[in-house]
């Protein structure tokens, strides 16, 4: 079987420029290939009508589906769509489909419209318009040699929803697709180098339709294993085969397979085991407690949190004492296990999770450099507490700290639950 | 002046696959267009040898400098270093002073290496080496046909700091750049094509070396004036000149300029009252607090938090009354604004602003759909409360609602600062 290959076309100078985060093509990646097309390449390019022209010749010698998102809304820097007439040899005409939909929109809203939305009703003769369903920028599906071209809004909401329920089920219907079959196993907790020394003399015997690549980011590295065939359940056994052989190797960090992440890992031992979880925060400033929440269901075990920043508030709602946070500091061994007790108790849970550090830029003393972070897990057994040294970039710690405390408490609920007190 | 053209190539399946989000690129193309250089295009090929080939060929045809990230790290799965080997017709050879970087760095944090570490001090012979203060994987600089490459690693803090310190300095030293001047207006609150309209008769008559741009995201939109010229500050005074004419027409929507963002706009206005904040979260989950606190600074006027997710952490910590909550439900106005008091008084802030709603994608009932959000803000003298109908994409309803809830904030409190009670 041939494999299908598609370019992704991004356009628009905010993107060149990074005004704009491009969190698009990673959507598309992901999807494209769960489906089995293959991704040549990502291209963008600015709002340059001889630019864009340039990409889509390109693309078309490469790939056999030309995904282009961006460069269509209402207003004047947009040029996408008289050039896409333009190179498919049409002119722009008035679509009824779409003026009616921009139109019932704004009348649902209790918004008028303009001349700049009614302009967005204009399509290139010819091609196949891809309803909107969350706004006004229509799609367009062209095809020529063989070959299929799709142009996209780049408000990733109106992408996302026109690929899932239109464009990804027109393309597997148009193409006949291989088979590709990717598992990730998920570890926390150890360095890339240090998990390839472990892992050596295995992937140096994988077969040679499976691949391997390691993918690091914030404290943890996902392993990702490809198989590429015809046959799904084939490579499917292909690859639970070589996990069965791989996990034993370092079972204390994975902590799950496939797209979970660590907080929903979390979440599936404290539902498990019905017990629920509050979080006390200081350094992490709520990106802990977001991190939980932004998981569906949360609320099943979530019982909320409490960001202290002032000391005031960590004796208030947290009951850490005025003496402990006199005596060792807000940053301290003793302060983060009060405050990942009084989580526990005055938020009514079963665990807790608290952090105290100094996130930076600003902020460290000799003693506790910007970096120093303290983390404190309650269980209803016990409470463990760890210092961990990280940077100076502030996201970059907040972050960091929030997996290596949400890997803590999934390692003490963990024995928490094996042995019952 | 003749304009100098980088290219930006990323090198890893993984960004192909949407299994990395490719964050560099965007700090990147910021960084180079402040320093005069212009992106013709950003290109992501896969880890493959012919593909790295194929982007290195074609970025020589357009771009003057050429900047490669990814593809480097102790792993088997990289083969950049040998493809630019081959590239550049030369052999890798072992750096003692990487060597001995890398050695330094392990034993600082008292690890030993191993063989992959070793082979990370491999070079290709006669590039200049650019010292990776950050992590193990060197960076290197070519130079052929008046042409600049430079490889750099793809984890982001090392290669942002490697730009920092080593190659944007030297890029001003080889390059003659010239002059690009932004300026950004900040707005929120106001929907793209009504921007448009209001600014229409001014954005026409725009002088042809400054363009103007939309750029939305999540209820903001940002304008984006570029010029372009020699002398650096007239084109300040130019674009000056713009703005002071643009801003009446739609003061009430600016709520800065540059890069500052909303939260450090709400940040501002606080610290110059030497006014505090608290809040209180149930749907935004924390993210709220997170956004407030990635601020540098911000515990000057933060508080802190309450993630109230259960009813029981609403009447315990919030001073919520089970009666508005049995009567009103946890997402309703009586709630919200209840909250929202609650925090002020507990917290111990002059202001505070209150979340409550279903951010779905389930939970929905058909008098309260998903996407059904109340927000709160209590200021000094008064409490108010709107009600908002957001999607059902749970994230995207977590960032949205926070946008308004801190541009709520922001209107209460410039009106609360200018009528002290």
């Amino acid at each position: 079987m041939k494999a299908v290959w598609a370019e992704v076309i991004t356009i628009g100078d905010e993107i060149l420029y990074g005004q704009t985060l491009d969190t698009n093509t990673y959507w598309m990646g992901k999807e494209l290939n769960i489906i089995g097309v293959k991704i040549i390449r990502k291209v963008a390019v600015g709002d340059q009508r001889e630019e864009i022209i340039k990409a889509l010749d390109e693309a078309s010698q490469r790939a056999d589906i030309i995904l282009i998102t961006g460069g269509l809304g209402p207003t004047k820097d947009d040029i996408t769509k008289k050039t896409l007439a333009d190179y498919f040899n049409t002119s722009l005409v008035e679509d009824e489909e779409v003026l009616e939909h921009i139109q019932s929109l704004f009348s649902k809203r209790n918004l008028s419209m303009n001349a700049l939305n009614n302009a967005q009703a204009l399509v290139p003769q010819g091609c196949t318009v891809i309803t909107n369903t969350m706004g006004t920028a229509p799609g367009m599906w062209f095809e020529r040699d063989d070959k299929v071209y799709v142009s996209m809004p780049g408000v990733p909401y109106e992408m996302e929803t026109m690929m899932e329920r239109s464009i990804l089920p027109k393309l597997k219907s148009t193409f006949a697709l291989p088979v590709i079959y990717h598992q990730m196993i998920q570890t926390v907790g150890i360095g890339e180098s240090w998990l390839a020394e472990q892992i050596e003399s295995w992937e140096d015997n994988l077969p040679p339709h499976i691949r391997l690549a390691y993918l690091p980011s914030y404290g943890r590295v996902k392993l990702r294993l490809t198989a590429v065939g015809t046959n799904r359940l084939e490579l499917e056994d292909d690859v639970a085969e070589q996990v069965q052989k791989v996990v034993p190797k370092i079972e204390k960090y994975v902590f799950g397979y496939g797209d979970l992440t660590l907080e929903e890992a979390v979440g599936a031992i404290l539902t498990k085991a019905g017990k629920t979880l509050a979080v006390a925060e200081s350094c992490t400033g709520g990106f802990l407690a977001h991190t939980i929440t932004s998981i569906p269901g949360s609320s099943r075990y979530f019982q909320g949190g409490v960001v202290a920043y002032s000391n005031n508030l960590k004796m208030n709602l947290l009951d850490v004492s005025e003496e402990t946070l006199h005596q060792h500091g807000a940053v301290s061994e003793e302060t983060v296990r009060a405050m990942a007790e009084g989580a526990k108790k005055n938020l009514l849970a079963d665990f807790s999770i608290a952090t105290s550090g100094i996130a930076g830029p600003d902020g460290g003393t000799p003693e506790k450099p910007v970096g120093t972070i303290w983390i404190a897990v309650a269980s209803p057994q016990e409470t463990i507490a760890k210092k961990i040294s990280l940077s100076k970039d502030r996201l970059v710690n907040i972050r960091r700290s929030t997996v290596i405390a949400l890997n803590m408490l999934r390692t003490a609920a963990q024995t928490a639950l094996a042995n019952p007190s």
